[in-house]
């Protein structure tokens, strides 16, 4: 699949999720370029059709997409909850288990769906796997000290790389933290690797979302096709 | 005891504790008010004695006094081990789990006791305690959404406060987070509450150090006595 033909499939998943954000709703706002199609939908329906609702965003750069729409945004401390998320997933996988944090924002997009009634990804069918982990697991992880995190990891058989950015600097988050990529491969107890990561002092958060997701919205040739969570 | 003898005692600890540090060693120097008294020894040592090591520190006022003694201050990422760490504690018990963060420095005082060989606090005697958890027990939590944080603190019963500083304003770490200190009064399952924190989407980590400290050096009036943790 050439790239236009990917994001044509990114872009019928975004305009199918939209539909989801309806007049007076809170609604959580994900990070990514299948999100920026999300955005993009939404901000056609507030011009067109005076659709009214209120985001919380997960980054920086979302916020001002909405905003340049003229969607409210408000901060996440603003609002007591939030109706439904809209997100992107860099993998998922049958048992709606997902990698997220390609784009680096992970930290605010799992503080943002932890606060969430309901959580929608919105993917392309090249995302659905099955066994997540060929796609590298971002971390993020408190600059100071971060050398040794990375050589326990080194250690663990993680394979991390810290993400540097095209100056050959590392990365920093909205946080103003490192990303550190962890190359897998494969992940076969995701649940025991996230618990290994939370409690290893230096790092604030991992991109592994586990079984958080109520429904999968999957850009595919003959339409947007729907994975739900039943086991949530 | 007046604030004249608890000084007393503290300045004891510290000058007993900075023996532990010899020519060529890597030390860790923790932050709070015994530590202060440790950082004025060793900086008296450097110019009187000549001792030459070299410091990690964990937090910027500790980095200040240090340098100001012409103490070598280096990046943690910048040595493979730390020999030995000297910290404070806000709370000791007799199985050698303890609250530090009352200086709002707990992530990096965590992140140099992870990587150091031996791990010493200095404290004086009223630190010494059956039960942990009078002292409230300080969590770093990321200012994104960390009013949801407290609320669900609320709900657990783990009487939240957001720290203030005397302008009224939410305090900030070295690491630009909120703490946010829980008044539990007494601890009786310290890993479990450490599990339920640190999992917690939001928190950075929290004060308790749980079985990490291999001594701990007490101001005592009868002078320094050491209690040794034979179960590390």
């Amino acid at each position: 699949m050439d790239k236009a033909q990917q994001d044509a499939l990114k872009k019928a998943a975004g305009i199918e999720a939209a539909k989801l954000v309806t007049d007076g709703m809170i609604a959580g706002l994900g990070t990514g370029s299948t999100v920026r199609f999300l955005v993009d939908e939404l901000g056609r329906r507030v011009k067109e059709e005076g659709l009214q609702f209120t985001g919380v965003t997960t980054s920086r750069r979302t916020q001002e997409q909405a905003e340049s729409y003229g969607i409210k945004i408000v901060d996440i401390d603003d609002v007591d909850h939030i109706d439904v998320t809209i997100d992107g997933a860099d993998e998922v996988d049958k048992n709606f288990n997902g990698i997220k944090g390609g784009g680096a924002a992970l930290l605010w997009e799992k503080i943002v769906a932890t606060n969430s009634n309901q959580i929608v990804w919105i993917v392309d069918e090249s995302k659905v796997v099955d066994t997540i982990g060929k796609f590298p697991l971002p971390v993020e992880v408190i600059p100071f000290g971060a050398g040794h995190v990375i050589k326990k990891f080194e250690a663990k058989g993680y394979k991390p790389v810290l993400r540097l950015d095209a100056e050959g600097k590392p990365v920093r988050t909205d946080e103003n933290n490192y990303v550190v990529d962890l190359h897998l491969e494969r992940i076969d107890h995701p649940q025991d690797l996230a618990e290994d990561l939370i409690t290893t002092v230096g790092v604030v958060e991992h991109g592994l979302f586990l079984n958080m997701v109520d429904k999968v919205i999957v850009g595919d040739p003959n339409g947007p096709r729907v994975m739900t969570n039943g086991n949530k």
